[in-house]
């Protein structure tokens, strides 16, 4: 994984000799926003869960579009019930999920599932699902734009999107739909979301071709370093899915068959 | 096709006897907003048209989130070389394609595909594409709402959008998705989506389980009548597709596979 160095350097002018300063194992320090995250939370963990302790690491998630209001309260029940780390929904569903929720953790989608809609739409959208009570946000990056190589687009998008949650205490994970993108594609948008102060890099919408593979979480956290979240999402469906996931580097897992994946 | 008048009059204290205004050949006035579009040009065609004249019927699409700018502007080339309707894409790429397309038409969609965003980011994204140059915008309604039968929470978002279009000299689309709803939903869809003054219903966004049918381009037309739009989208792919749709009813063919349907 050399080329994750050399990408970094093309795409910024880094110290080469300059090594890490979050202790998060990168081959180079980006200057990244992590380093204020230190203590965080979202970090690699060493013991593999057993299926009980699986639940913590589960968005618990319902984005259908035609989900009915008994549908997103059952999905938080379930939530509560099983101790899931969020119910993850539509932005429409927030304010329900919230009720339902109570302190517990809601995840909220934003410029979702395409992100191909304007910066300025998706700041209206985050800004909107933390005033609904959202803590956790799951935008989709601007994949026409990293594709284009308009990676001081992507950045400061995320950025932007990213210092909004962050000053509303809440957590954002950047979803950049891995079926999408070659692998070259995959080391920069880990780097850029690194940089931009991303909390977490999640590997797909679960609307587009494909979700989550082990060689992409495996990618990805060598990309991100030991300080970072990622999550896989996109497919997942049992506990072997799930635990290969995490094995491979996960600390999150999104997922609407979360009861089957903990053997509920 | 009795339900549409007894459906109506559930929905609103329709005066049973009061017959359509706006000559649309309703079977109940709704007092909706078709009125005051008369003379519009979104209305039933009596002929067929060639294969040749296909082209004028057709929104020629690209919302692929990860559609590069040359992928925009070949599709704008195209609708200018065939004389599509429209080019219809995403809000990120609506000023690229204003600039490729000039004084023709530009599509945008808004709170695509899966419409579950809260009204406040429809209204910013849709003024957002109006700014950009779009004058055609293609809104997915609030699924879960119209299932719940939050009827008027529909008709406030749809009326909201329309009037923001109208102002705009734009005209507004609204996709029904219609996989996703039986009989009665799609009637109360296009009732609503014409009491509300959508210029046009629209079947499908492409993206969820299947798209336009010849039996739901019927129902639609029915529904709303002669005065207002009928689009047809998802899974047009040939000529002879295309041609079914407009027999029963359609008006407008939003397709990515235009130059095929044409014979170009």
């Amino acid at each position: 994984m050399n080329n994750i160095r050399s990408i970094a350097l093309e795409l910024w002018p880094l110290d080469e000799d300059l090594s890490c300063r979050c202790n998060g194992a990168h081959q180079i320090c980006l200057r990244c926003a992590v380093c204020g995250y230190k203590n965080n939370n979202y970090s690699i963990v060493d013991d593999i869960p057993t299926q009980q302790e699986l639940a913590q690491y589960i968005d618990h998630t319902n984005l259908k579009p035609d989900a009915i209001n008994v549908e997103i309260i059952r999905l938080c029940q379930e939530a509560r019930t099983y101790d899931f780390a969020s119910v993850c929904v539509n932005p429409y569903n927030v304010k329900l999920a919230k009720r339902e929720m109570d302190r517990r953790t809601v995840c909220s989608v934003i410029g979702f599932p395409l992100g191909a809609n304007l910066t300025h739409t998706k700041i209206e959208e985050v800004r909107l699902a933390l005033k609904g009570g959202a803590t956790e946000c799951d935008m989709v990056l601007n994949i026409a734009e990293l594709k284009e190589q308009g990676y001081n687009y992507v950045l400061t998008e995320i950025e932007k999107i990213a210092e909004i949650c962050h000053e509303n205490g809440a957590i954002m994970k950047i979803i950049l739909e891995n079926c999408l993108l070659n692998e070259r594609d995959k080391i920069i948008a880990c780097l850029i979301a690194k940089k931009a102060g991303a909390d977490f890099v999640k590997t797909s919408t679960g609307f587009s071709k494909s979700g989550a593979t082990v060689e992409d979480i495996m990618l990805m956290r060598t990309v991100v370093g030991d300080y970072m979240g990622v999550k896989a999402s996109g497919g997942i469906r049992d506990t072997e899915t799930a635990l290969a996931m995490i094995s491979a580097g996960a600390n999150r897992i999104g997922a609407s068959s979360s009861l089957s994946i903990i053997g509920a």
